[in-house]
Parts: structure tokens; C-alpha cells; sequence
């Protein structure tokens, strides 16, 4: 890594700032160096249990962070059984743990979160009552987030010498009306682009099911800390799978909401503003859709948002969706496997696995997607990607004369499936009018199979492949597609890869897409996504809570 | 009126369609010789109530037209009460003697009318129920709208060689599936960008509280038909006023919803797709705000229309919107005067007469706007004229040969209130990203002061004037600043000007705005307007009720 504008200034910038960011972890949270050497040797994290062996968290405190749902902590939290403050302490302890081992966090801060916490134990003593629904409940946040008096990097060494945040983001700020304990901010990758959440200044996030693979991105951070719950719910965001993709490579779910349902506003982005693109939209990572729902009916809950953030949809939540009951057989859409982006045995697997669960459920399974292109995931994905491309962009990176990170370089794309949607060369004008011609198309042949298949969901891979090794994922063409549409989509873990069940290697013709080593991804977990159109985000968690059910009892290999 | 190109084969396309569209209205629905020459020389065209000096309409059918609301006209309906033989006849009929007197119409199709009132007729003698909410129910709506075997030209001769429509626009195909009538379309501007709603195919729309003055655009055709009870029910669109200035130009109530919430697409236009500017809405014309509920209500419903326009938003309607009560005593902003805009005597005087009417019946008024240059009318104006100026634009009137109408010649803009908000001479995507920025501020500061103030609405003029001598209308501030904060916005009627209690004329300094002429408009309609943020068009449509039903009892001069 040489930077040749300026040879050593970034790397003194990074230096202190990693100084300060390890000053913040107190001393007698961390691991012991035989810990560590032991993480280090050991892929499959999780199996060597470092919140129980390093003897850090008291059993009450592995039991707090273990045991319970979110809404079971707030239902105690809410009646005094247990303290904000207890449970705040667990939880801090424990993604201190998570980053001494995965680099799941950027910005930390433990003493304010304890003290928040007491303030809310004995605001709950004198009045009574919780302050809101989500009343002492620790929640993690992707670092784009803005939280007042801490800084926002988004992993760029350029931001290092940005001013702490002087005000929330219009999320925190309702988070913190709600009752919200903030303790943590959680790893991106350099450019928020790839799905390895890798940065010159917070390094590498690993995947604690097996640190030799991605943890995901943009969000992995918050996929890495939830796995190893050092977070029992955590907020990221999604433009192509960011949220998706972490939560189906560290085996958790995720919802990627309709862009502005939950309020987008007050990030910090590296993003031109206003140029039409892609909207992304804020979303929970959790270890249930109960929490997930919690999260998300908290903040949109009677359609106040729209006091935080102007941009963000003053839609109220329907706990019951329209026109559904919970004894409805569902239509479940069975997408199509494109054969630019073939799937992996152990996703093929578990997908048909759910498909036959579902079937001998009494739910119905059409087959859709096809023939025309327009419906295509390479076709989306082409669409996306111009989007993604054209227009101007600000280099953030050579800024501080950092590198680019290889995830970065390698730029993954879609176009060795066909040509770009909008011809090349056109004027600016143009090129909008064609890509929004492009998506227009893919939204009406959308709309016309929803409508002729009477669909209610449809269910999908989440990705060519579970987790792979580093800087390996490619293109994300099975999440991007229902960005391009603006359509709610929940990832669903679900089973595991298994060398012995699949244990013949694939390989794609695509050089930028990942091969199917059997023994790299033996144990990384599986998921499927559940995906309804625009504004059906209730639908789409009440559907995905019905299959996750269904799975549970009649998934089992 | 000269054309270089094709000196006369416009004109001759013109006649033709001319004589299509007269043949068209059947022998004995036509006006005598002295009937038409009494209406033209009356200007307050309702005074002489053509339809029943005509002895065109029946008893009934004159009571069909005048004596219910489109709520109660469908109970009727459903019941099987009134046929919708009878009321559509009723309609066409009346719509015919309006479309000799006013030049509202574009297109008739009245025995395809008849055959569908009596195909539903039959329907519901033989099933025993009506097919859907708008049963038999006779609608109107605006040119631009497509039905399957009619011409769509929106006023452009060169759009005269087209083939009528063969598919239904999204909303046209949701009002036939709730069993609603299409019997005619209505008259719309060249541009369809001016408030007055004249084309060299159609003609010009007059008003028929007085044929001197405008019937407001660009849905004026609808204005126009509704004011003569020729419809009980339209629809228009609206990006900068198009439905409201109509209304309150003829005396009706109209509402412009969140864009998106009644699907637009499938419409005919001659705007450039996809480059970012403000966006349309469709929207109802009524005699009366729950019939505008009716509409809306039906088409919203629970949220279906996303099944037939992909840009539609799937959000249920709210019969009670979210955190209120019928008791409820509400918090009204009231607009502040814009010092380039002033509000013309009459309007003035209706709306502190409104403000005290609500102040008196326990309603709590705060002033808004102000100093904030970015809360202004006039740099909302400014921002609005940038978007629709900025980027390609198809001339669709040279191609024939056909000249530029006056209204659309004059141009009417707010740039003498200051400077363009984007710098002029940016790049594309310079200016882009510049307009965004401009319209975010705008977004923020007023989020602020629906926080700060907790408003449930905003009161304002529906314009600075009254509907005005033709051509002379100028720039609509008081109704384009909604359309930039995709603001719902309702017209309520309310009081008419009146050269004795507003004797003194007023010169406005902008000679692009009307000066106020007491005997000019004298008698003209007068209106207010109920706003509410993004979303909340149950609410705007609630409140608009509740301040409609106070100013009928308390309003009174």
C-alpha cells in the first residue's frame, strides 16, 4: 500500500485514530492474548464461544444477550424487570468482544450509552412508565449514521479530520424518542459499493460463522456483530443488498424496506445528491422478524417520520395488512434462475428445500421470471449498474492519497451479460431519459406478473452463493434487482452449506462472480428472500413470518 | 395566424375534426339559433340556465343533474332506484348544451355511454348487486387521460393524425372497473402549462359564471362542465395548479393528492420522461367534498392501484386518518401574504373571513411564512419555473404548423421576484443537483414549521386573484408551491367578488400578474385552499370538511 501524493500523511491519520478508537474499549473488556492467538486459528468463531471462555460477561449478562428477543428484553425493560443499564453493560461487553475479533465496529461509545442507560432506569422508577417503545433497549448503527458528538467517517481517511456529528440523522433522532440506548457504529466498506465491508481505516470485517469469509456489505459490520450478538438489533442500509447481503453471510435476517419508509435523511454519503439513481432505504438486521416488525413499526408506527426526515413517507404502519388472514394459503412466486448468475448447490438447495416445505404446507408455487428480458436479473442488474456509473462522482478515496481497497478495485459488474440499457456515449439528458425508459420497463413487465399470477410474495435466493472467501462476491444481481423495483425484500436464514450434502465444485464462466468450493464455504449460512411490490413492506414481514414458521417445523434437511 | 411551414393543412385538419366532434352531439340536443345568441351575449352564463330554458332535459332529468350528490346519486344507483340509463343520459345531454355554450368538451362519446348505463343496468337487475362504488355513475374526465377508441390529441394538431387510444390509461381502466360511465373528456391549454384553457383544435373554454373571464387550466374543460353541472364528478391533473385553479376559477371544489396516491400513468403528454422535475398528480373536481372522498376513496381503496400504473403508490385510504377526532379544534396555519403576489380584495376579504369565521367556532390560527426567503411563494415560484423550463423539451406546436396560443405566448413567470434559484449556464447535471438542493431547502424549512407551529393545516388563497379576463391569469404562486412540496391541496369555493363591498381597483407593480378590475370580475367565484403535508390527503380532506361545514354556517358576509 503506497501512496505516492501523500506518501505517509494518511497512514498518521489512521494510526491516531486507531489509537483512540482502542482507548475506547476499556482495558478489562479485552481478550486475553492466548484469546486472541485462539481466535486468530479458529475460521468458525462462533464454536469457541469467546464471550463465555474469556469470562468477561457474568451469566446474568451471557443470558441477557443470548436468551431473549428484543421484544422480550423491552417487555422487561418495560416493567423493571431488568435495567436499561444491565442490559446496555451486556451488550457494550459483548461487541467490544465481537470487535476485538471480527472489526465489526467503527465508532464506539460505551460511557455515554451506561449513562444514557441510568438515565433511563430512573426515568422509568420516578415516572412509572417507559419513554417509548423501545425503552432502554441497546441498537446498533451502520457508521453512515450521524449520532451527535461522534464522528462519521464512512471509512474514508479524507473525513478523518471532519468535526464529530453536531446534530442525529433524522433515524437517531426517533430512535432516541423512542427510548433507544446507542452504543456502537458499525463497519462499511470504502465507497459503501462491495460487499466486503473492508476500509483503510476500521480494516476488515470477518464473518464470525468463518472469518475467511465476507462478512458482507455494505452493512457487515452489523452482520458480523448481530451473528455474534454483540447486538440484538441493529439499522443499515441497502441500495443493491446492503443490508441483505450482510444479514444472508452472517446467518441473520434483514429488511431492506420501500426506500423512505424508514427515514433515509442526515447521513453521511460520498454520493452526488439529486442525480436520479437508485433510492436507498434504511432497514433493520435482527435476529427474528418479530424484532425486525418492532423496529420497524416503532419508527414508522402512525407516520410521524415525515417530522424528521421531509423526505421520508408519512404512511402509517398496518399491523394487520389489507385483505390478508393468518389461515390464507399463500401464492408464492418462485423466481427463475438466471444463467448469468448460476446458483451455488447450497443455495439451490436450501431454496427448493423451502419450496417443498412450503408446498406440503398447502402454499402454491408458481414458477415466474423467464423468458422476456426485461424481467431478467442481468437485465435489471445492466440497469443498475449504468445507474451506479454514469453521472459524476466525487473520489473521495485519492483525496487523502489512501488506496483503493481490493474489493473496490475489482469493481464487479453485470455487463458480460448483454449491453448497457442506455446507449453509451449519449448527453446527460438523454442517458436519464433512456435509463428511466430501461426501468420502466422492468417495473411494467413487474406489475403485469404480479397482477396475471396473482402472486402475494415472491421467494428468492438472496445471492448466487452464501458467504465466500474475501473480495470474492461479485456482482449482487439477486438483491439489486428489487432495488432497481423499490420493492420491501427480507432475507430469511436458512440451513447451512454442507460439503458432504453438495460436495462437487462448481465453477461459473464469469470471472467476476465466485465458484462453488465446497470445502471455503462448508458451514456458511444459507438464506432465502421473501419480496412483495412497493409499499407492501407489512405484507412482506407478515408473509416472511409465515414462512420463516413453516420452515422452522417442516425446513429440516 | 400564419404558418410558414404548412400554410394550410393544419387548419384543414382542424375542420375536420371540428365537424367530427359536432356531428358527434346528437341533432336534438343542439341549442337554437336565439338560445346560442342570447348565451353569447349573457355573459353570467348560469343566470339563463340553458338546460331548462332549452327544454332539452326532462323534469327528471334536469332534477338527476341538480339535485344530488354523486353519493347520493350512487345510493340510488345501487339500489336500483334510478337507472344509470337515466342519469347518464341526463349528463350527456347537459354536457352537450355546456360543450355549445363553453367549448368544454374534446371529445363525446355518448352512445357508447348509453350502452355501457344500460350493459350496468342489466348487470344489476340480473346479479342483484352494483359491480363496484361507482355503479352507473356518470364521470368526466380530463383530455389527457386515454379510453380505449377514443382520440387522445390534448390540444396539439399535429397529435390529429394519431390513432385513438387502444388501451385505457391506468385510472380510466380502475373507474370502469368500479362501474363508473366515461361519457366525455374535457378541454385542456395548448402545453397543457397555462391557466387558460385554449387550443386551436378545441377552442377556448369559457366560464360560466362569466364568459368573460377564464375557466382557469389546465383542467378548465372540467372546471367549466362541473360549474354547469354537466358532470358531477371529474377528474384533472395537476403540476402547478391544474386542478385547483379550475376550481376556484369556476366555483368548485377540487383536490390535487399526494402525486402517485390516484395512479397518473398511461396519459398522454408532451413532457420529456424521467428528467427530475416536479410531479403531476390526478385528481378530482367536485360539487363537493365528499364526493372528492368518494373518488379518491374508491380509487385508493385498499391499495390496489399499483396493479395498474407501477408508479402508483399501494397505500390503503384512511376513512379516519391516524390521531384525530371529529371534536378535535384544529391548529390552521395561515399563509402570509407574498409581496409579489398580492392577493387581489376579494381574495383577501374571503379569506379573513374564513380565518374569522374558524377563530370564532374555536379553531386555533397561527401566522406561518414570512421571513424565511426560502418559505417564500416566490422562491418556490422560481424553483417550480426552473424545473419546468430547465432540460429538452419537444415543440409539439411548430411539427403542424399551427400557431402558439396567447396565454402560452405570454409565458407567464415569477423571475422578476428574483434570481433563478440553479445559476444559469450549469451543466446538466450541475443544474440537477442545484435544483435538488433548492427544492430541499424548501422541503426542510417548511417540515420545520409544521413541527414548530404542530399545524394540522395550512390555510392560503387557492391564488392571488380570482378567475381573471382571459390570458391575463400570470404565475400560479399560491398553488405551484404545493406542487413543489407534493403538498395535498383542496379548493374550497367560498363567497364571490363583488364590485360594492370591493370598490377600489389595485395595480399590481408585475405586469406578468392581474391588476384587480372591480367590474371585470365582479360575481366571480371566490375560494380558499386546505393543505396538509406529503401523505396526509385523509387528513387535508378531513379537515377540508370540517372548515367547509363551519364556513357554510358561519361564513356568511
Amino acid at each position: 500500500m503506497t501512496s505516492k501524493a501523500h506518501p505517509s500523511s494518511w497512514q498518521v491519520l489512521v494510526a491516531a485514530k486507531h489509537h483512540e478508537c482502542e482507548q475506547k474499549i476499556p482495558r478489562d473488556w479485552l481478550l486475553s492474548a492466548d484469546q486472541l492467538a485462539l481466535a486468530q486459528e479458529t475460521p468458525r468463531l462462533l464454536d469457541i464461544d469467546l464471550p463465555r471462555r474469556s469470562n468477561l460477561l457474568s451469566d446474568i449478562e451471557l443470558e441477557l444477550t443470548e436468551s431473549y428477543t428484543a421484544i422480550q428484553l423491552l417487555d422487561r425493560l418495560a416493567s423493571g424487570h431488568i435495567s436499561s443499564l444491565a442490559v446496555t453493560t451486556a451488550f457494550c461487553k459483548r461487541a467490544a468482544i465481537a470487535q476485538q475479533v471480527t472489526s465489526c465496529l467503527t465508532e464506539t461509545f460505551f460511557p455515554e450509552a451506561l449513562e444514557r442507560a441510568k438515565y433511563l432506569d430512573q426515568h422509568l422508577q420516578r415516572e412509572g412508565k417507559p419513554i417509548g417503545a423501545l425503552h432502554g433497549l441497546p441498537i446498533s448503527i451502520k457508521d453512515s449514521f450521524c449520532v451527535e458528538g461522534v464522528q462519521s467517517t464512512i471509512g474514508y481517511v479524507a473525513f478523518l479530520e471532519n468535526e464529530p456529528a453536531k446534530t442525529n440523522s433524522a433515524l437517531v433522532e426517533m430512535l432516541l424518542q423512542l427510548g433507544a440506548v446507542l452504543y456502537v457504529k458499525t463497519n462499511i466498506p470504502q465507497t459503501m459499493m462491495t460487499a466486503d465491508s473492508e476500509n483503510n481505516i476500521f480494516g476488515r470485517t470477518l464473518n464470525p460463522h468463518k472469518t475467511t469469509l465476507t462478512a458482507g456489505g455494505s452493512s457487515g459490520g452489523e452482520g458480523a456483530l448481530i451473528a455474534f450478538r454483540g447486538s440484538i438489533l441493529g439499522v443499515g442500509t441497502d441500495i443493491g443488498g446492503s443490508i441483505r447481503i450482510p444479514a444472508l453471510c452472517c446467518g441473520v435476517y434483514g429488511f431492506k424496506p420501500t426506500s423512505n419508509r424508514i427515514p433515509y435523511g442526515g447521513q453521511v454519503s460520498g454520493a452526488v445528491q439529486g442525480i436520479p439513481n437508485l433510492i436507498p432505504a434504511a432497514g433493520p438486521l435482527a435476529h427474528n422478524i418479530a424484532d425486525i416488525k418492532l423496529l420497524i413499526g416503532s419508527i414508522v408506527a402512525d407516520g410521524q417520520a415525515w417530522k424528521y426526515d421531509s423526505a421520508a413517507v408519512g404512511v402509517p404502519w398496518q399491523t394487520i395488512p389489507p385483505g390478508i388472514n393468518a389461515s390464507k394459503s399463500l401464492t408464492i412466486g418462485m423466481l427463475a434462475e438466471d444463467k448469468h448468475f448460476p446458483l451455488h448447490p447450497p443455495v439451490k438447495r436450501a431454496l427448493n428445500r423451502a419450496f417443498e416445505a412450503l408446498t406440503r404446507t398447502g402454499h402454491h408455487v408458481v414458477r415466474i421470471g423467464g423468458d422476456d428480458e426485461a424481467q431478467s436479473l442481468a437485465y435489471a442488474s445492466r440497469v443498475a449498474f449504468q445507474y451506479f456509473n454514469y453521472g459524476p462522482h466525487k473520489d473521495l478515496v485519492s483525496a487523502s492519497g489512501e488506496p483503493v481497497v481490493t474489493s473496490v478495485a475489482k469493481a464487479a459488474g453485470p455487463m458480460s451479460s448483454g449491453p448497457f440499457p442506455a446507449q453509451q456515449g449519449l448527453g446527460p439528458f438523454e442517458t436519464i431519459q433512456a435509463l428511466h425508459v430501461a426501468r420502466q420497463r422492468i417495473h411494467d413487465v413487474w406489475r403485469q406478473t404480479w397482477v396475471d399470477q396473482k402472486l402475494d410474495v415472491i421467494l428468492a435466493p438472496g445471492a448466487q452463493s452464501t458467504a465466500v472467501s474475501h473480495d470474492t462476491y461479485g456482482w449482487p444481481a439477486y438483491t439489486v434487482i428489487w432495488n432497481v423495483l423499490d420493492y420491501p425484500a427480507c432475507i430469511i436464514p436458512f440451513g447451512k452449506a454442507s460439503k458432504e450434502l453438495d460436495p462437487d465444485p462448481m465453477t461459473t464462466s464469469n470471472d467476476a462472480q465466485p465458484d462453488y468450493h465446497p470445502d471455503e464455504v462448508d458451514g456458511a449460512p444459507c438464506a432465502i428472500q421473501v419480496i412483495t411490490p412497493r409499499f407492501q413492506d407489512e405484507k412482506c414481514l407478515w408473509a416472511a413470518d409465515i414462512i420463516d414458521r413453516v420452515l422452522a417445523v417442516h425446513g429440516k434437511e
